[in-house]
This record gives C-alpha cells, sequence and structure tokens, in this order.
C-alpha cells in the first residue's frame, strides 16, 4: 500500500476533482446529471465540505460529497478523509459533522457508524425532502 | 382569519424569530439545546434557508427550520413560506429546494407532499447521519 497524504485542495487539483466527481455522480447512478470533461492523474479521493451556522444549533459542518477510487478502496482512505474533516470542524468551533447516505450503501454506512455517527434517520426519524424542476417553478407560481 | 404578510425577514424582528425558534425546539423536544432570552410580539411564523453552491448539482437552498405558531396553522402560512423560499431560489438561479422532517411530523410531511416534494429517504433511501460530541473529538484524535 503506497502511504496516503490527506490534505485540503489546491487550485491546480480541480481537474482531478472533477473526473473523481463524474465517478461518484456514476456510482450513483445520476452521471446524466454531469457534464465534466478535464482529465488529470493521481488525486484518489475527495470529500467536500460546508460550514453551516444554525441560530440555535451552533456551527456545523457538512460532509456533502465523500469518495475514493475503487482500486484505492480497503486502505482506510475514507476514514481519513473523515478524520481531517473532523480535525478542521473542531478547529472551527463546529459542534456537529453531518453527512447524507444512501441505504444500498451498506459500507459507506457500516463505515460512518464504526467511526461514531448515529444514523439520524434510523434513531430519529429525519427524512430528505427535495423540490425541483416544474414542482419547484409551480410552487414558486413561475 | 387575519391577512399574513410573507416577506423576508429585517433586524428588528429578531427577538420574535428567536422565540419561535424556542418553540419549535420545545416541538422537537430539543429544547434544552435553546438558550434565548429574547421577547417580542406579532411575527408568527419563519422559514430559515441557506444556500449551497455543489460542483455538478449545482446552486441549490436549503430550508432549515420552518415552523409556525400552532394557534396560527391550518391558515396555509406554512404553504406561504414555502412558496416564498421557492420564489427566492429561482430568483437565485437554485435548481433544488432541499429540507428535512421529522417522520412524526405526518402534517409536514403531508404539506410538502402536496406540494409537489419528493421524499428522498422513501424514495432513494438517503439517510442523514451525525457526528457529535465525544464521537467528534475521538475522530478528530482531540
Amino acid at each position: 500500500m503506497a502511504s496516503v497524504l490527506i490534505r485540503e485542495a489546491k487550485e491546480g487539483d480541480c481537474g482531478n476533482i472533477l473526473r473523481l466527481i463524474r465517478e461518484l455522480a456514476e456510482y450513483e447512478k445520476l452521471s446524466d446529471q454531469v457534464k465534466i470533461s478535464e482529465e488529470g492523474p493521481c488525486v484518489v479521493g475527495y470529500g467536500l465540505y460546508y460550514f453551516i451556522y444554525s441560530t440555535w444549533k451552533g456551527r456545523n459542518i457538512y460532509l456533502e460529497d465523500i469518495y475514493v477510487k475503487p482500486e484505492y478502496r480497503g486502505q482506510g482512505i475514507g476514514s481519513k478523509i473523515i478524520k481531517k474533516v473532523a480535525e478542521v470542524a473542531l478547529d472551527k468551533g463546529c459542534s456537529q459533522l453531518r453527512l447524507a447516505v444512501l441505504d444500498w450503501n451498506k459500507g459507506a454506512m457500516d463505515l460512518y457508524k464504526a467511526l461514531g455517527a448515529q444514523d439520524l434517520t434510523e434513531a430519529e426519524g429525519w427524512h430528505c425532502f427535495r423540490f425541483e424542476g416544474e414542482a419547484m417553478r409551480e410552487l414558486a407560481g413561475k
């Protein structure tokens, strides 16, 4: 196993990360939603995060995507990415790290639970809802 | 029924909105997490939203909280707040409006579905996960 460096992304990583985003979209069966043409070597995984400040829940960090190329899985890279994001979160004063996962992605669900995450959908009954397309335009009266 | 004006919040609304946030926390059985002392009359509901830009999912709007005082429910105020947010979302170039809801909150779930939202947890199997407290510190090695 090659040694793996977990670090924040730099501008020069964009092409590689976009390629991984396309791979993730294929894995999530949503690749028709991605239009990317850039290519590049060497970056094997990524996590996209953002901060949310809620009035009473405080500052939280959300992991939007986390992805490791199939041939690099089983080496703990996903865990290292999540740990790095947890470090950033604590440094920035966040009290929670949140992410969403598809229930057929058992590997990811088991990993997050093993790392100490709570499944809020299972434990508290949270459901994710989405408006889009025609439903959203009708809603807005446009 | 009094006429209801749906508008963006102003600085002077803060006290009222904070009071509603506390009411929502009580409804969600999380009131121990809220410490607010300001009081005020007249604001009867609110929705907190934020924008997220994802590389391949585009710009989206997230409704973090939506709340209407119990004595003002059944007048379509919740729907009006969501419609207003959908208008803002389209004006800002968002392709999706997302929100999360507890499964025991049947009134809210039925309303969102009636307005055209899709339950992604039911339809695609999305689960919400959270790290916090000791689990988060252990994860970060702190």
